[in-house]
């Protein structure tokens, strides 16, 4: 099939050549949407041209955008993107709302521990994609190492190890965070609450993206507090000209927000609206709590700044955990909680006193030797082709006028139907079949949304994956 | 020194030869109280007696309090009476309280971090005397054979495999709780969290013991909760007839208790106030937190049953810990929570979402095949032994009117002081001779015992340990 460049008379430079050899391979479906197209070196020896030319050849496919250059990784098929439509920003209720979103959640995860359903339905990302045997052998050699520090209390604000690492890469996300402005945390979902508890008294009123994950509406009912929906982009986030609005007629007590790459919408906010965004709360005290779990995996070549990068008066409460990145179940988080840094380490206190010593050691030691960012960098990837081939298998599979994001970073989606069709009843359809899906109504406090899903795309891409985001076009079809 | 038994022509009895031989040296101070006195075996070889001679001369020597026999351990100088006074009861205000304790337990912690303060003053037992060395053999043991399961979430109720030992367990100590009734915890703390949010809501009134550990006093706080304290006996605990007339008088939302070996005061509730107090909460449909973390530490032959024992309906929420009896850095709890099962299941959600999966499956190895009860066996005779060495050294340097509790169980001493003695300032003036102490106010809503400490008995006696009794004896004396 391969064969060498003819030098014809037409004057069609050799890097088109080349270009034109390749979009035949990727019309003729050899190479596949999310492919790696092979190196530069490969290209330049099997056409027998420069590399030099091999590079032209790539600039121009992508000027086509026909492939993309992912950073450290190479030139890859890009997915077509007319097939993908994007949902519109939904007009969100403006009532503040009680919350009662805990019975969903709960569901949700029942189905999530059954091992023979399909984990769609969960932010969860598969072992199989984690560096489980790694992180599991960082494990075993810290605690044969650790002697009698590793049973004891690492009281907070937690590990000093693992708190200057975390120190270390917020810098390359444009925050400057000290070790000891950090309070490490049994996962984000902790943070979110002790950040939430020390900010708000029941009955308060707390400002969140529309639709927003269902773990923090369901923190907000557990606390007595009400939301209110800011309308978000699927792209740029937060409506910002919206919550302007709201903070001038009603009296806020907290922004919740996770700029860079949302959940469920992946939205990312551009640095500018992360600047606003921290400058109009600050103007007016009101805490804003970043929650930035996915910021580590973005897709394109550049880690997002923090929102927390714009902070200049410790208003930023900024968590994060390694739950999405490296070990759900090493229940490891933190928070650097700005101003409110005592209020949540005393806080912590009645939460649950400390953080699990052992795990903390080992994540702190993987941070430091263990290859974190060479890992981080082809799950970037990875999850960069999964978004894109379960979207376009969405496209294809789902009724006529289906939406689906395309987020920049993470591994969810949110795909929007035909306003027949109904996610609950979706989601008990997709349980007989053994697929898990969260229903758009959990996003919302309003449980609004009734014709949306999450899918999450941190599952390998496997026949059995292929076959039920048909099942599930299937069955949304037969509501129609 | 030792020698035969001389068949002389008075009718002393053998035993009671022997009997006294072992008094001349406890009162010549060769066997010191605490100290085990020679086997059966070695006291027949060295007196030329028979056992059974032996096993009579022990007898005697119990029943005239001289020794005390502690299970599989044998015989023990017991550490003379008279010279510890245990504290009465105290009077203790009717006011409903609002609590504010939470900086004087960051400031207690914060203390009990640093290396080089002897810490007497967290219920923290010393790694010297936890199985350190082996549970952390078993905890990289599991990670190294966990696979995906290591780090994958392990959602409410948590670990299948250590509630069904904590069930086993529990079946020793009087109650019959099945594994699928319990739901692990990020240790005991997020247990008591998650039973008080479970029950109440802010402004509701809890009934408590008094003194109670400040860690409750601190959530109550937290959530909003006001406390009425119920006075609590140093031997027997919870004073009944009181919480039987606070209960007609007043709306309780809960009562949360440690009937065995009560913290500060170490009491122990004997069985028939365990059914009292489980019977009157039930009638009136008052939820009863049981807090039994120090439940298997008993120095006495028998573990002492649990209050959740007599529950028919459900209305006992049963929290407990491997903190003090294997691994405070685990971050191992547990909650039985009976009837508000489902709440409490779905609370731990937006806590933690789930608690850390490896130490969880560590402790329940160890507690399966790790020689939990042989390690239990040697830590409740140190633990009574110490328990009596430390309160004997208290009574003997501390200013005359001293008192000390004499607990059956845990590790905890309560010293009430002549009244003019501030333990606040005790505890400040203790930190600049690097030794940590619990001062009496923050067991307490109402900050009252001004003139008490809790002392743990959880490090190694040493000489370290022995000056620093003296020392404190010194700085209260000074006060005077």
């Amino acid at each position: 099939m391969v064969s060498g460049i003819s030098s014809g008379a037409q004057a069609v430079p050799l890097y088109q050549e080349v270009a034109d050899k390749i979009v035949r391979l990727i019309e003729e479906g050899v190479l596949r949407p999310g492919e790696r197209v092979s190196s530069l070196r490969k290209v330049s020896e099997q056409y027998g041209v420069s590399v030099t030319t091999a590079i032209q050849a790539f600039i121009l496919l992508e000027d086509r955008g026909l492939v993309e250059a992912r950073p450290k990784s190479g030139f890859f098929v890009r997915v077509p993107r007319p097939v993908l439509r994007e949902p519109a920003m939904a007009k969100t209720p403006r009532a503040i709302t009680a919350v009662t979103v805990g019975a969903l959640q709960s569901r949700l995860f029942e189905a999530a521990m059954m091992p023979h359903i399909l984990p769609l339905g969960g932010a969860v990302p598969s072992p199989e994609l984690l560096p489980t045997v790694k992180l599991n052998r960082i494990l075993a050699s810290v605690a044969r190492r650790a002697g009698k520090s590793g049973i004891s209390y690492d009281m907070p604000p937690g590990s000093e190890a693992l708190r200057r690492e975390i120190a270390k890469r917020t810098m390359n996300a444009g925050a400057t965070i000290l070790p000891q402005e950090i309070i490490t945390t049994s996962g984000a979902t902790e943070a979110l609450m002790l950040c939430l508890r020390a900010v708000t008294v029941p009955g308060n009123v707390v400002a969140v993206e529309s639709p927003t994950y269902f773990g923090v509406l369901h923190a907000l009912e557990e606390l007595g507090l009400k939301a209110i929906e800011v309308p978000t982009h699927p792209r740029d986030g937060m409506d910002l000209d919206a919550l302007e609005r709201m903070l001038k007629t009603r009296n806020l007590a907290a922004c919740l927000a996770v700029p860079t790459f949302s959940n469920p919408l992946g939205a990312l906010m551009p640095d500018e609206g992360k600047e606003r965004l921290v400058r109009m709360l600050e103007e007016r005290q009101v805490p804003l709590i970043e929650d930035d779990v996915f910021g580590e995996l973005h897709h394109g070549p550049h880690r997002p700044r923090l929102a927390k990068g714009y902070d200049q008066t410790g208003n930023v409460l900024l968590c994060s955990s390694f739950s999405k990145s490296l070990a759900p179940g090493y229940r490891v988080g933190w928070v650097a909680p700005g101003r409110f840094y005592e209020r949540i380490k005393t806080l912590k206190l009645t939460s649950t006193l400390a953080t699990a010593t052992l795990p903390e050691l080992a994540i702190a030691e993987f941070l430091a030797n263990g290859g974190y960012d060479h890992y981080l960098r082809s799950a970037r990837s990875f999850y960069a082709a999964n978004v894109q081939r379960v979207g376009q298998a969405v496209a294809a599979a789902f009724p006529e006028g289906t939406k689906v994001t395309q987020p920049q970073g993470g591994f969810v989606i949110w795909v929007e139907m035909p306003a027949g069709v109904d996610a609950l009843r979706l989601q008990d359809d997709a349980l007989a079949h053994e697929i898990n899906i969260a229903p758009g109504p959990m996003f919302s406090p309003t449980q609004g949304y009734k014709n949306c899903i999450r899918l999450s795309c941190g599952v390998p891409w496997t026949p059995r994956l292929q076959q039920a985001i048909q099942t599930l076009g299937k069955l949304a079809q037969r509501q129609l």
